[in-house]
Order: structure tokens, then sequence, then C-alpha cells
């Protein structure tokens, strides 16, 4: 499971604490030269330069720069569902809230670091292309899905299993797509206004789940 | 109003009809080009072949390279809208067929141009870089929500303007993601499953919105 947060956080067998700094400062260094300045831009001189580390050290890390991409979006992947499933894991009994927190931590998260926005929407170009990285994305397509289904049958549980989960993608779709036009639709207004404009709709989805029959 | 069908349609004084198949000959090449190879690899050379023309009648039209994607993007944003426009313009009086039209009209251009989609989702990502390309990201935008708002209206003539839009963008984001899942996330089955599920989709919503209250 690409995106299992136990098997991302465990270190492999074998593998210092030191590698480890060194490899996730490469690969922020990546995300942020990928991310900012595209792809070409972002040699293997500019991401040493960048992560303040020498070109051999990324070289040894990262042998092919092909691969450099896919595992920096596996990267940023495993920050997010880490930092989301940590703030979900003190969530209150209320299904509604659980809904909500998903998405302010997602839209959040990416906010905060839209470098790991602008890696991401890349990389959905290149799953159009790709065969490849389009499975990995379908990985993460559906581990988020399943994240959403479970408050989703807690708000109605007369639901049968397809509505839960055309429900589940629905909201998914609508916090995944609020953050896709926060970057990319121009706006006038501050963050927090924006973001309680997306809140504002998940609410209303989820007014909408609970009135349902089936 | 950089989308407007007529305006689009319309040539500009003093261009020959011979000067425009050449233009869109070559924003065509171009948009394969970009779409199936990237944006670096489109070299004017390959745009000048692709499109059976010589490089100094690229130039011509295109001086400036950095122009030519946008422009490219203007050119596919144009020709969708004329294509769904002009299947809109034979519906019935039904509100939620003209939905249904809509939505399938789009995710069939898209379908049918793969290399417009790719363009589209590169175009995405350089938005969330450059202020210039989310501006005309915005004008598509706010012409997707507008063509939905008419039907959500005629669906329902109880809800408040705030409603309408509101689930006129649910609607455009709809269909909107599920040409970008289409496109990024793996799936075994054939494209017709794949667009009637999506119209089940569109379906249930517009289920939900005659439904409501206001």
């Amino acid at each position: 499971m690409i995106l299992g947060a136990n098997s991302a956080m465990g270190r492999p067998k074998g593998r210092t604490e030191k590698a480890e700094l060194a490899e996730n400062a490469i690969l922020e260094a990546s995300a942020f030269c990928i991310g900012n300045e595209g792809i070409e831009a972002a040699s293997i001189t500019r991401i040493a330069e960048r992560a303040e580390v020498s070109r051999a050290l990324v070289a040894h890390y990262f042998p092919k720069k092909e691969e450099l991409f896919e595992k920096v979006i596996v990267y940023i992947a495993r920050m997010g569902v880490e930092t989301i499933d940590l703030s979900a894991e003190n969530l209150g009994a209320d299904p509604a809230g659980k809904i909500l927190v998903i998405v302010r931590e997602n839209m959040e998260f990416f906010m905060k670091r839209k470098h790991y926005y602008r890696c991401f929407i890349l990389f959905y170009h290149f799953a159009s292309i790709d065969a490849r990285l389009r499975k990995i994305n379908t990985q993460f397509y559906d581990r988020a899905v399943e994240r959403m289904s479970g408050p989703v049958l807690e708000l109605n549980p007369k639901l049968t299993s397809d509505t839960i989960k055309l429900w589940s993608e629905i909201l998914y779709r609508g916090y995944f797509f609020s953050i896709q036009r926060y970057f990319t639709v121009e706006h006038n207004r501050s963050a927090e206004n924006w973001r309680s404009d997306a809140e504002q709709e998940i609410g209303l989805m989820i007014k909408t789940i609970r009135q349902l029959k089936s």
C-alpha cells in the first residue's frame, strides 16, 4: 500500500536516520524546483544547490532522474496523508465534523505548501500520458474516497454501499476541486474567505446526504 | 469575451481564409505536440513538421514561442465552446436533458481529442504559476458555470441565486472531474460504461436539485 501511513513512517531495514534525512532534503528540494520552475528546469545541479548537498549525493540516492519525479509525488502524498490522518485521530463523534476536518486539513496542507500542489497538478498531466503514474494516482484516489466513506455512512446509516461510494466521491471532488480552483482561478479575496466558502459547500452536501432516503 | 462563440467564429478584418486555415493547422499541430510530448519538446521544427508547413510560416504567425501555448489553449477552448453550444441549440424544453447534453458533449469533446485534454491539464499547472494564464482560466470557469445556471433555475424555480450558482458549480465540477479522472485514473472498462456512470452521477444531482426547498 503506497500510502499506508505506517509503512511510510517505518524506516526500511539498514537505513540510517542520517540517510533518511538526506533523502528527504533532496525530495523537498526537488518538489520546490519542479513545482516552481517546471520539471525540465529541475536539474540535478539545481536540486543539489537547493538541498545544500553535493551533486554526487543526489545521484547516489536518485540515480535515474526519470524516477525522481515519481518519488517526489509519493513523498508529498505520504506527507499529506500523515498530516491529515494525525488531525483526524482527535476528532469527536460527529461525522459532519470529521468530514469538515478532512477537507480543512487537505486545503491547509496545499495552501501552506504551494509548490507541492504545483507538483501534483503536473503529475496529473503526466498521469494522463504515462500508465505507471496513472496507477499511482489510482491508489491516491481510492484512498481519499475510502477515507470519506466512514463518516458518510455515519451521517446516514440508511445509505446503500453504492450511494456511500458515490457521495464519498462527490465530497472528495468537492475539496479537490476547491483546491484546484484556488490555485488556477483568480480570486480577489483572502484565503480565509475562500476556505469558508468551500466549507459552506461541503456543509450543503452534508445536509443533502442526511436527507437521502437510500 | 475570450470565449464568445460569435467573436471566435468571426474572422478579423483583413484576414484571408487561407491565413486562417494555416494558423489553425499550426495550432492543431501545436496542441498535438504539446499534449503528447510536453511543452519543452514542442519545438518550432516539430510543430512545422506536424502541420506540414515551413518553419518560417510558424514563426510568421507565432513570433514568440511563449505566446503559442496561450493561443493553443484559447483555440481548444473556442473549439470546445462552439461544439457544445451548437449541440445545445437543438435541445428540447427539459432542463435535465439540457444538463445531460452539456455534460455528454464536454466529455465526448475531450475523449475524442485526448491531446486537447493533455494540453489543458498542463495549462492548469502553468495557471497555478502564471497570473496571466490564471486570468484566462477564470474566464473559462465563469463561462462554464454560467452555461449551467440556466437549466438549474429551470429545474427548480424556487432556488435563490446563490443556490443556483452553487449547484451550477457542483454540476460543472462533476463533469470536469469525471473527465480528469478518466484521463488520470486507471479504469478497466469501456468509455461507454465510464460515461454512463458519470451520467448517473449527474442524474442523482439533478434529482437532488429538484427536491431542494430554496
